[in-house]
Protein backbone atom coordinates (compact mmCIF):
# COMPACT_ATOMS: atom_id res chain seq x y z
CA UNK A 1 0.00 0.00 0.00
CA UNK A 2 1.33 3.41 -1.06
CA UNK A 3 2.51 5.29 2.16
CA UNK A 4 0.48 8.64 1.81
CA UNK A 5 1.37 11.33 4.14
CA UNK A 6 -2.13 12.93 6.01
CA UNK A 7 -0.71 16.52 6.53
CA UNK A 8 -2.66 19.05 6.89
CA UNK A 9 -3.48 19.94 3.07
CA UNK A 10 -4.54 15.98 2.95
CA UNK A 11 -6.79 16.73 5.67
CA UNK A 12 -8.69 19.88 4.12
CA UNK A 13 -9.00 18.75 0.92
CA UNK A 14 -10.47 15.25 1.49
CA UNK A 15 -12.92 16.87 4.58
CA UNK A 16 -14.08 19.18 1.82
CA UNK A 17 -14.78 16.23 -0.89
CA UNK A 18 -16.16 14.00 1.60
CA UNK A 19 -18.26 16.67 3.45
CA UNK A 20 -17.67 15.29 6.37
CA UNK A 21 -15.67 15.58 9.89
CA UNK A 22 -17.02 12.11 11.27
CA UNK A 23 -14.27 9.70 13.14
CA UNK A 24 -15.28 6.09 13.72
CA UNK A 25 -14.24 5.25 17.14
CA UNK A 26 -13.32 1.64 16.84
CA UNK A 27 -13.63 1.15 20.67
CA UNK A 28 -15.04 -2.32 20.07
CA UNK A 29 -15.80 -4.35 23.18
CA UNK A 30 -15.60 -8.02 22.67
CA UNK A 31 -18.79 -7.70 25.08
CA UNK A 32 -20.76 -6.25 23.45
CA UNK A 33 -20.65 -7.60 19.67
CA UNK A 34 -23.86 -8.76 17.85
CA UNK A 35 -24.60 -12.41 17.48
CA UNK A 36 -24.20 -12.34 14.07
CA UNK A 37 -20.72 -11.88 13.92
CA UNK A 38 -20.48 -14.77 16.54
CA UNK A 39 -17.89 -13.34 18.73
CA UNK A 40 -15.33 -12.63 15.88
CA UNK A 41 -14.42 -8.87 16.36
CA UNK A 42 -12.32 -8.76 13.83
CA UNK A 43 -15.46 -9.64 11.32
CA UNK A 44 -17.56 -6.80 13.05
CA UNK A 45 -14.63 -4.53 12.80
CA UNK A 46 -14.26 -4.94 9.06
CA UNK A 47 -17.96 -4.90 8.88
CA UNK A 48 -18.35 -1.27 10.38
CA UNK A 49 -15.26 0.16 8.44
CA UNK A 50 -16.41 -1.30 4.91
CA UNK A 51 -20.46 0.29 6.37
CA UNK A 52 -18.91 3.84 7.21
CA UNK A 53 -15.57 4.48 4.70
CA UNK A 54 -17.42 6.45 2.63
CA UNK A 55 -19.51 8.76 5.66
CA UNK A 56 -16.09 9.73 7.41
CA UNK A 57 -12.74 11.11 7.02
CA UNK A 58 -10.67 9.18 9.79
CA UNK A 59 -10.76 5.97 12.24
CA UNK A 60 -9.66 6.28 15.67
CA UNK A 61 -8.42 3.17 17.23
CA UNK A 62 -9.02 2.60 21.00
CA UNK A 63 -5.64 0.86 22.04
CA UNK A 64 -7.39 -0.79 25.65
CA UNK A 65 -10.08 -2.62 23.79
CA UNK A 66 -7.76 -4.42 21.95
CA UNK A 67 -4.59 -4.95 24.67
CA UNK A 68 -7.24 -6.84 27.31
CA UNK A 69 -7.30 -9.17 24.10
CA UNK A 70 -3.42 -10.07 24.87
CA UNK A 71 -1.70 -11.06 21.57
CA UNK A 72 -4.99 -11.86 20.03
CA UNK A 73 -6.12 -8.67 20.65
CA UNK A 74 -3.10 -7.08 18.83
CA UNK A 75 -3.10 -9.06 16.09
CA UNK A 76 -6.77 -7.95 15.48
CA UNK A 77 -5.63 -4.30 15.74
CA UNK A 78 -2.86 -4.68 12.90
CA UNK A 79 -5.22 -6.78 10.48
CA UNK A 80 -7.98 -3.62 11.36
CA UNK A 81 -5.39 -1.19 10.14
CA UNK A 82 -4.81 -3.42 7.44
CA UNK A 83 -8.51 -2.74 6.78
CA UNK A 84 -9.22 0.55 6.97
CA UNK A 85 -6.23 1.02 3.87
CA UNK A 86 -5.10 4.50 3.18
CA UNK A 87 -8.16 6.51 2.20
CA UNK A 88 -8.46 7.70 6.24
CA UNK A 89 -6.45 9.42 8.30
CA UNK A 90 -5.76 6.61 11.43
CA UNK A 91 -5.45 7.73 14.95
CA UNK A 92 -4.01 5.46 17.65
CA UNK A 93 -5.49 6.31 20.81
CA UNK A 94 -3.30 5.05 23.15
CA UNK A 95 -2.46 8.32 25.12
CA UNK A 96 0.37 7.72 26.06
CA UNK A 97 3.30 9.86 27.43
CA UNK A 98 6.49 9.28 29.54
CA UNK A 99 10.20 10.13 29.41
CA UNK A 100 12.48 11.04 26.47
CA UNK A 101 13.39 7.52 25.51
CA UNK A 102 10.34 5.60 26.07
CA UNK A 103 8.05 7.83 24.54
CA UNK A 104 10.85 7.52 21.51
CA UNK A 105 10.03 3.84 21.98
CA UNK A 106 6.09 4.34 21.83
CA UNK A 107 7.03 6.53 18.93
CA UNK A 108 8.19 3.19 17.04
CA UNK A 109 5.75 1.06 17.76
CA UNK A 110 2.84 3.66 16.71
CA UNK A 111 4.48 5.05 13.87
CA UNK A 112 7.19 2.50 12.08
CA UNK A 113 5.20 -0.61 13.69
CA UNK A 114 1.93 0.22 13.34
CA UNK A 115 2.03 2.79 10.77
CA UNK A 116 -0.83 4.94 12.50
CA UNK A 117 -1.14 8.80 11.19
CA UNK A 118 -1.47 10.47 14.52
CA UNK A 119 -1.65 9.47 18.73
CA UNK A 120 -2.98 10.64 21.46
CA UNK A 121 -0.41 11.90 24.29
CA UNK A 122 -0.73 13.03 27.82
CA UNK A 123 0.67 16.43 28.76
CA UNK A 124 1.83 15.63 32.08
CA UNK A 125 5.08 14.58 31.89
CA UNK A 126 5.93 17.82 29.78
CA UNK A 127 8.12 19.13 26.85
CA UNK A 128 10.51 15.96 26.69
CA UNK A 129 7.94 13.47 27.19
CA UNK A 130 5.54 14.77 23.70
CA UNK A 131 8.88 15.93 21.70
CA UNK A 132 9.42 12.57 20.44
CA UNK A 133 6.41 12.02 19.00
CA UNK A 134 6.55 15.33 16.51
CA UNK A 135 7.36 14.08 13.51
CA UNK A 136 7.37 15.48 9.89
CA UNK A 137 4.32 13.75 8.12
CA UNK A 138 2.65 12.54 11.61
CA UNK A 139 0.64 14.26 14.17
CA UNK A 140 0.33 14.35 17.87
CA UNK A 141 -2.92 14.78 19.27
CA UNK A 142 -2.04 16.42 22.95
CA UNK A 143 -4.72 15.76 25.23
CA UNK A 144 -5.98 19.45 26.60
CA UNK A 145 -9.57 19.48 27.53
CA UNK A 146 -10.91 15.90 27.56
CA UNK A 147 -14.69 14.94 27.65
CA UNK A 148 -15.12 13.31 30.74
CA UNK A 149 -16.32 14.35 34.00
CA UNK A 150 -12.90 14.50 35.36
CA UNK A 151 -11.82 16.97 32.94
CA UNK A 152 -12.51 19.38 35.74
CA UNK A 153 -10.28 17.46 39.01
CA UNK A 154 -6.84 19.00 37.45
CA UNK A 155 -7.33 20.43 34.01
CA UNK A 156 -9.53 23.18 34.92
CA UNK A 157 -8.01 24.52 37.72
CA UNK A 158 -6.87 27.94 37.99
CA UNK A 159 -3.23 29.02 38.12
CA UNK A 160 -1.36 31.75 39.88
CA UNK A 161 -1.27 33.30 36.03
CA UNK A 162 -5.19 33.28 35.49
CA UNK A 163 -4.60 30.79 33.04
CA UNK A 164 -6.71 27.37 33.62
CA UNK A 165 -3.98 24.59 33.44
CA UNK A 166 -5.61 22.94 29.81
CA UNK A 167 -5.29 26.89 28.57
CA UNK A 168 -1.40 26.69 29.85
CA UNK A 169 -0.76 23.16 28.70
CA UNK A 170 -2.15 24.45 25.23
CA UNK A 171 -0.03 27.47 25.25
CA UNK A 172 2.93 26.08 26.07
CA UNK A 173 2.68 22.99 23.83
CA UNK A 174 1.92 24.73 20.99
CA UNK A 175 5.26 25.99 20.60
CA UNK A 176 6.90 22.72 20.60
CA UNK A 177 4.86 21.70 17.15
CA UNK A 178 2.75 23.32 15.07
CA UNK A 179 -0.66 23.66 13.35
CA UNK A 180 1.06 20.73 11.08
CA UNK A 181 1.93 18.42 13.23
CA UNK A 182 -0.48 18.84 16.35
CA UNK A 183 -3.84 18.70 17.36
CA UNK A 184 -5.44 19.04 20.62
CA UNK A 185 -8.40 17.05 22.46
CA UNK A 186 -11.15 19.02 23.02
CA UNK A 187 -14.18 17.15 24.07
CA UNK A 188 -17.50 17.91 22.75
CA UNK A 189 -18.89 17.74 26.40
CA UNK A 190 -17.38 21.48 26.58
CA UNK A 191 -18.91 23.72 23.68
CA UNK A 192 -18.76 26.97 25.28
CA UNK A 193 -15.05 26.54 25.81
CA UNK A 194 -14.67 24.52 22.56
CA UNK A 195 -15.49 28.80 21.18
CA UNK A 196 -12.66 30.39 22.98
CA UNK A 197 -10.10 27.77 22.00
CA UNK A 198 -10.81 28.32 18.89
CA UNK A 199 -10.53 31.83 18.83
CA UNK A 200 -7.00 31.37 20.43
CA UNK A 201 -6.03 28.64 17.89
CA UNK A 202 -7.65 29.53 15.15
CA UNK A 203 -5.12 27.28 12.56
CA UNK A 204 -4.88 23.78 15.10
CA UNK A 205 -7.33 20.84 14.27
CA UNK A 206 -8.80 19.12 17.37
CA UNK A 207 -10.36 15.89 17.57
CA UNK A 208 -13.56 16.48 19.73
CA UNK A 209 -15.14 13.02 21.59
CA UNK A 210 -18.01 13.09 23.30
CA UNK A 211 -20.46 13.05 20.78
CA UNK A 212 -23.28 10.45 21.25
CA UNK A 213 -23.05 8.17 24.38
CA UNK A 214 -21.24 11.06 26.42
CA UNK A 215 -24.05 13.80 25.26
CA UNK A 216 -21.66 16.42 23.55
CA UNK A 217 -24.33 18.92 21.05
CA UNK A 218 -23.02 18.37 17.61
CA UNK A 219 -24.00 21.68 16.04
CA UNK A 220 -22.97 23.92 19.01
CA UNK A 221 -19.75 21.68 18.66
CA UNK A 222 -19.76 22.56 14.40
CA UNK A 223 -20.76 26.21 15.10
CA UNK A 224 -18.11 27.05 18.00
CA UNK A 225 -15.27 24.72 16.04
CA UNK A 226 -15.42 24.88 12.51
CA UNK A 227 -12.54 26.38 10.49
CA UNK A 228 -12.22 27.07 6.28
CA UNK A 229 -10.49 23.67 6.45
CA UNK A 230 -12.66 21.68 8.53
CA UNK A 231 -10.59 22.41 11.57
CA UNK A 232 -12.37 19.01 13.55
CA UNK A 233 -12.23 15.17 13.93
CA UNK A 234 -15.09 14.58 15.42
CA UNK A 235 -15.50 11.15 17.14
CA UNK A 236 -18.23 8.59 17.55
CA UNK A 237 -17.69 5.37 18.43
CA UNK A 238 -20.36 3.66 20.64
CA UNK A 239 -23.60 5.39 19.08
CA UNK A 240 -22.11 3.86 15.81
CA UNK A 241 -20.62 0.67 16.65
CA UNK A 242 -23.88 -0.67 18.67
CA UNK A 243 -26.33 1.54 16.48
CA UNK A 244 -28.14 -1.93 16.23
CA UNK A 245 -27.60 -5.36 17.50
CA UNK A 246 -29.06 -7.65 15.17
CA UNK A 247 -28.01 -9.11 11.84
CA UNK A 248 -28.23 -5.40 10.31
CA UNK A 249 -25.43 -3.99 12.69
CA UNK A 250 -23.81 -2.77 10.03
CA UNK A 251 -26.54 -1.03 8.01
CA UNK A 252 -27.23 0.44 11.37
CA UNK A 253 -23.92 1.61 12.12
CA UNK A 254 -24.05 3.23 8.33
CA UNK A 255 -27.43 5.07 9.12
CA UNK A 256 -26.06 6.35 12.22
CA UNK A 257 -22.90 7.83 10.73
CA UNK A 258 -24.95 9.30 7.82
CA UNK A 259 -27.36 10.83 10.49
CA UNK A 260 -24.42 12.41 11.76
CA UNK A 261 -22.56 13.59 8.39
CA UNK A 262 -26.62 15.28 7.62
CA UNK A 263 -25.85 17.54 10.89
CA UNK A 264 -22.46 18.36 9.20
CA UNK A 265 -23.46 19.21 5.89
CA UNK A 266 -25.16 22.64 7.06
CA UNK A 267 -21.99 23.42 7.95
CA UNK A 268 -20.22 22.75 4.62
CA UNK B 1 1.60 -20.47 40.55
CA UNK B 2 -0.39 -19.33 43.63
CA UNK B 3 -1.60 -15.58 43.01
CA UNK B 4 -0.40 -14.22 46.31
CA UNK B 5 -1.88 -10.74 46.78
CA UNK B 6 1.14 -8.45 47.09
CA UNK B 7 -0.23 -5.83 49.53
CA UNK B 8 1.11 -2.85 52.03
CA UNK B 9 1.85 -5.60 54.47
CA UNK B 10 3.30 -8.45 52.23
CA UNK B 11 5.83 -5.44 50.74
CA UNK B 12 7.08 -4.21 54.15
CA UNK B 13 7.86 -7.60 55.50
CA UNK B 14 9.36 -8.42 52.47
CA UNK B 15 11.10 -5.34 52.12
CA UNK B 16 12.53 -5.75 56.03
CA UNK B 17 13.30 -10.00 54.66
CA UNK B 18 15.39 -8.90 51.84
CA UNK B 19 16.76 -5.26 53.24
CA UNK B 20 16.16 -4.07 50.36
CA UNK B 21 13.95 -1.40 47.89
CA UNK B 22 15.40 -1.76 44.75
CA UNK B 23 13.07 -1.93 41.61
CA UNK B 24 15.12 -3.83 38.72
CA UNK B 25 13.38 -2.00 35.27
CA UNK B 26 13.14 -4.40 32.36
CA UNK B 27 13.41 -1.06 30.15
CA UNK B 28 15.27 -3.67 27.85
CA UNK B 29 15.98 -2.38 24.21
CA UNK B 30 16.45 -4.64 21.36
CA UNK B 31 19.64 -2.40 20.26
CA UNK B 32 21.25 -2.49 23.07
CA UNK B 33 21.88 -6.32 24.16
CA UNK B 34 25.03 -7.50 24.41
CA UNK B 35 26.04 -9.66 21.76
CA UNK B 36 26.35 -12.97 24.04
CA UNK B 37 23.01 -13.32 24.03
CA UNK B 38 22.26 -12.82 19.82
CA UNK B 39 19.45 -11.32 19.52
CA UNK B 40 17.39 -12.78 22.29
CA UNK B 41 15.71 -10.09 24.21
CA UNK B 42 13.77 -13.03 25.99
CA UNK B 43 17.01 -14.86 26.80
CA UNK B 44 18.97 -11.25 27.93
CA UNK B 45 15.69 -10.76 30.50
CA UNK B 46 15.70 -14.14 32.19
CA UNK B 47 19.65 -13.99 33.02
CA UNK B 48 19.06 -10.30 34.36
CA UNK B 49 16.40 -11.41 36.59
CA UNK B 50 17.96 -14.59 37.36
CA UNK B 51 20.99 -12.41 38.48
CA UNK B 52 19.23 -9.96 40.20
CA UNK B 53 16.25 -11.64 42.11
CA UNK B 54 17.86 -12.01 45.43
CA UNK B 55 18.97 -8.53 45.40
CA UNK B 56 15.73 -7.01 44.51
CA UNK B 57 11.89 -6.71 45.46
CA UNK B 58 10.33 -5.52 42.31
CA UNK B 59 10.24 -5.77 38.73
CA UNK B 60 9.50 -2.90 36.47
CA UNK B 61 8.31 -3.92 33.17
CA UNK B 62 8.37 -0.82 30.38
CA UNK B 63 5.98 -1.15 28.35
CA UNK B 64 7.25 0.72 25.41
CA UNK B 65 9.98 -0.98 25.07
CA UNK B 66 7.59 -4.57 24.18
CA UNK B 67 5.32 -3.18 22.40
CA UNK B 68 7.97 -1.40 20.11
CA UNK B 69 8.24 -4.97 18.79
CA UNK B 70 4.84 -5.92 17.87
CA UNK B 71 3.36 -9.35 18.63
CA UNK B 72 6.77 -10.65 19.48
CA UNK B 73 6.91 -8.01 22.11
CA UNK B 74 3.86 -8.76 23.48
CA UNK B 75 4.96 -12.48 23.72
CA UNK B 76 7.86 -11.72 25.45
CA UNK B 77 6.41 -9.32 28.22
CA UNK B 78 4.22 -12.35 28.73
CA UNK B 79 7.42 -15.01 28.87
CA UNK B 80 9.40 -12.18 30.82
CA UNK B 81 6.26 -11.88 33.69
CA UNK B 82 6.06 -16.31 34.30
CA UNK B 83 10.09 -15.89 34.69
CA UNK B 84 9.33 -13.25 37.75
CA UNK B 85 7.29 -15.71 39.01
CA UNK B 86 5.61 -14.97 42.26
CA UNK B 87 8.15 -13.89 44.51
CA UNK B 88 8.59 -9.97 43.56
CA UNK B 89 6.24 -7.25 43.23
CA UNK B 90 5.39 -6.62 40.01
CA UNK B 91 4.72 -2.80 37.75
CA UNK B 92 3.16 -2.52 34.57
CA UNK B 93 5.11 0.99 33.48
CA UNK B 94 2.75 1.37 31.47
CA UNK B 95 1.41 4.80 32.09
CA UNK B 96 -1.98 4.87 31.31
CA UNK B 97 -5.60 6.92 31.67
CA UNK B 98 -8.15 7.39 29.58
CA UNK B 99 -12.59 7.65 29.79
CA UNK B 100 -13.79 5.46 32.72
CA UNK B 101 -14.88 2.24 30.49
CA UNK B 102 -11.83 2.32 28.64
CA UNK B 103 -9.54 2.83 31.94
CA UNK B 104 -11.37 -0.59 32.75
CA UNK B 105 -10.23 -2.06 29.69
CA UNK B 106 -6.72 -1.22 30.37
CA UNK B 107 -7.54 -2.51 34.10
CA UNK B 108 -8.65 -5.77 32.25
CA UNK B 109 -5.18 -5.73 30.27
CA UNK B 110 -3.07 -5.18 32.96
CA UNK B 111 -4.38 -7.15 36.03
CA UNK B 112 -6.39 -9.82 34.44
CA UNK B 113 -4.48 -10.60 31.84
CA UNK B 114 -1.12 -9.95 32.09
CA UNK B 115 -1.64 -10.17 36.21
CA UNK B 116 0.36 -7.51 37.65
CA UNK B 117 0.48 -6.21 40.54
CA UNK B 118 0.22 -2.99 40.10
CA UNK B 119 -0.12 -0.35 37.41
CA UNK B 120 2.02 3.37 36.35
CA UNK B 121 -0.98 5.90 35.72
CA UNK B 122 -1.48 9.25 34.12
CA UNK B 123 -3.39 11.91 36.23
CA UNK B 124 -4.51 14.26 33.80
CA UNK B 125 -8.36 13.06 33.24
CA UNK B 126 -8.76 13.09 36.34
CA UNK B 127 -10.96 10.72 39.22
CA UNK B 128 -13.13 8.85 36.43
CA UNK B 129 -9.86 7.96 34.58
CA UNK B 130 -7.99 6.22 37.72
CA UNK B 131 -10.66 4.75 39.56
CA UNK B 132 -11.54 1.85 37.69
CA UNK B 133 -7.66 0.33 38.40
CA UNK B 134 -8.62 1.04 42.19
CA UNK B 135 -9.09 -2.85 43.02
CA UNK B 136 -8.41 -5.07 46.06
CA UNK B 137 -5.08 -6.02 45.94
CA UNK B 138 -3.90 -4.65 43.41
CA UNK B 139 -1.83 -0.85 43.37
CA UNK B 140 -2.48 2.28 41.42
CA UNK B 141 1.11 4.12 40.74
CA UNK B 142 -0.07 7.76 39.93
CA UNK B 143 2.10 10.23 38.42
CA UNK B 144 2.87 13.19 40.71
CA UNK B 145 6.47 14.42 40.14
CA UNK B 146 8.15 12.53 37.69
CA UNK B 147 12.12 12.44 37.33
CA UNK B 148 12.76 14.02 33.74
CA UNK B 149 12.73 17.56 32.48
CA UNK B 150 10.03 18.11 31.63
CA UNK B 151 8.28 17.77 34.85
CA UNK B 152 8.55 21.77 35.33
CA UNK B 153 6.44 22.24 32.42
CA UNK B 154 3.05 21.51 34.12
CA UNK B 155 3.33 19.75 37.31
CA UNK B 156 5.35 22.18 39.17
CA UNK B 157 3.23 25.29 38.05
CA UNK B 158 1.85 27.15 40.42
CA UNK B 159 -1.78 27.42 41.24
CA UNK B 160 -4.47 29.90 42.45
CA UNK B 161 -5.05 27.88 45.74
CA UNK B 162 -0.71 28.48 46.42
CA UNK B 163 -0.55 24.39 46.02
CA UNK B 164 1.80 23.68 42.74
CA UNK B 165 -0.11 21.35 40.46
CA UNK B 166 1.62 17.95 41.28
CA UNK B 167 0.93 18.95 45.13
CA UNK B 168 -2.49 19.17 44.17
CA UNK B 169 -2.29 15.89 42.27
CA UNK B 170 -1.93 14.09 45.37
CA UNK B 171 -4.13 15.71 47.68
CA UNK B 172 -7.04 15.05 45.62
CA UNK B 173 -6.23 11.40 44.27
CA UNK B 174 -5.03 10.45 48.13
CA UNK B 175 -9.11 10.29 48.69
CA UNK B 176 -9.67 8.28 45.55
CA UNK B 177 -7.43 5.23 47.32
CA UNK B 178 -5.81 4.64 50.22
CA UNK B 179 -2.17 4.03 51.36
CA UNK B 180 -3.36 0.37 50.20
CA UNK B 181 -3.95 0.86 46.67
CA UNK B 182 -2.38 4.34 45.82
CA UNK B 183 1.44 4.84 45.76
CA UNK B 184 2.87 8.02 43.42
CA UNK B 185 5.49 8.07 41.49
CA UNK B 186 8.10 10.76 43.19
CA UNK B 187 11.09 10.94 40.51
CA UNK B 188 14.85 10.56 42.36
CA UNK B 189 15.86 14.06 40.74
CA UNK B 190 13.62 15.96 43.28
CA UNK B 191 15.30 15.47 46.75
CA UNK B 192 14.27 18.16 48.20
CA UNK B 193 10.41 17.74 47.33
CA UNK B 194 10.96 14.24 48.22
CA UNK B 195 11.09 15.12 51.76
CA UNK B 196 8.09 17.62 52.03
CA UNK B 197 5.77 15.06 50.12
CA UNK B 198 6.82 12.62 52.66
CA UNK B 199 6.00 14.32 55.82
CA UNK B 200 2.51 14.85 54.13
CA UNK B 201 1.92 11.83 53.04
CA UNK B 202 4.05 9.18 56.00
CA UNK B 203 1.77 6.08 54.53
CA UNK B 204 2.13 6.08 51.01
CA UNK B 205 4.39 4.44 49.06
CA UNK B 206 6.62 6.25 46.48
CA UNK B 207 8.11 4.43 43.48
CA UNK B 208 11.35 6.54 42.66
CA UNK B 209 12.71 6.38 39.52
CA UNK B 210 15.54 8.18 38.51
CA UNK B 211 17.99 6.92 39.94
CA UNK B 212 21.33 5.47 37.95
CA UNK B 213 21.24 6.94 34.54
CA UNK B 214 19.31 9.89 35.11
CA UNK B 215 21.44 10.78 38.31
CA UNK B 216 19.19 11.32 41.21
CA UNK B 217 21.11 10.57 44.63
CA UNK B 218 20.34 7.60 46.48
CA UNK B 219 21.43 8.89 49.57
CA UNK B 220 19.58 11.78 49.52
CA UNK B 221 16.44 9.78 48.51
CA UNK B 222 16.80 7.05 51.66
CA UNK B 223 17.45 9.68 53.77
CA UNK B 224 14.24 12.16 52.61
CA UNK B 225 11.91 9.32 51.67
CA UNK B 226 12.10 5.92 53.80
CA UNK B 227 9.86 5.24 56.37
CA UNK B 228 9.63 2.05 59.29
CA UNK B 229 7.74 0.11 56.18
CA UNK B 230 9.95 0.94 53.77
CA UNK B 231 7.72 2.91 51.91
CA UNK B 232 10.33 3.61 48.77
CA UNK B 233 10.31 1.30 45.53
CA UNK B 234 13.36 2.41 43.96
CA UNK B 235 13.71 1.72 40.32
CA UNK B 236 17.15 1.76 38.34
CA UNK B 237 16.98 0.38 34.47
CA UNK B 238 19.76 1.12 32.43
CA UNK B 239 22.30 1.18 35.18
CA UNK B 240 21.52 -2.60 36.03
CA UNK B 241 20.86 -3.75 32.58
CA UNK B 242 24.08 -2.44 30.46
CA UNK B 243 26.34 -2.51 33.63
CA UNK B 244 28.42 -5.00 31.22
CA UNK B 245 27.95 -5.49 27.64
CA UNK B 246 30.42 -8.66 27.54
CA UNK B 247 29.73 -12.04 28.20
CA UNK B 248 29.57 -11.57 32.35
CA UNK B 249 26.54 -8.63 31.65
CA UNK B 250 24.65 -10.89 34.07
CA UNK B 251 27.52 -10.81 36.72
CA UNK B 252 28.21 -6.96 36.35
CA UNK B 253 24.29 -6.48 36.48
CA UNK B 254 24.33 -8.25 39.96
CA UNK B 255 26.95 -6.28 40.87
CA UNK B 256 25.39 -3.06 40.33
CA UNK B 257 22.18 -3.63 42.12
CA UNK B 258 24.11 -5.16 44.82
CA UNK B 259 25.99 -1.84 45.04
CA UNK B 260 23.02 0.13 44.99
CA UNK B 261 22.01 -2.50 48.32
CA UNK B 262 24.71 -1.82 49.79
CA UNK B 263 23.58 1.44 49.93
CA UNK B 264 20.14 0.97 51.05
CA UNK B 265 21.37 -1.45 53.41
CA UNK B 266 22.95 1.55 56.02
CA UNK B 267 19.03 2.82 56.14
CA UNK B 268 17.41 -0.78 57.73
Amino acid sequence: MADQTKDKTWLSDTIRERKTLLTVGLDTDLLKLPPAVEGDLLKFNQAIIDATRDHCIAYKINFAFYESLGIKGWEIMEQTLAHIGNHHFTIADAKRGDIGNTSEMYARAVFDHLGFDSITIHPYMGADSVKPFLRDGKWVILLALTSNEGSKDFQQLKLESGRKVYEEVMEISSWWGSADNMMYVVGATHPDELLKIRTNYPEHFFLVPGVGAQGGDLVAICEHGMTSSGGLLINASRSILYAGSGEDFAEKAQQEAAALNSVMSRFF
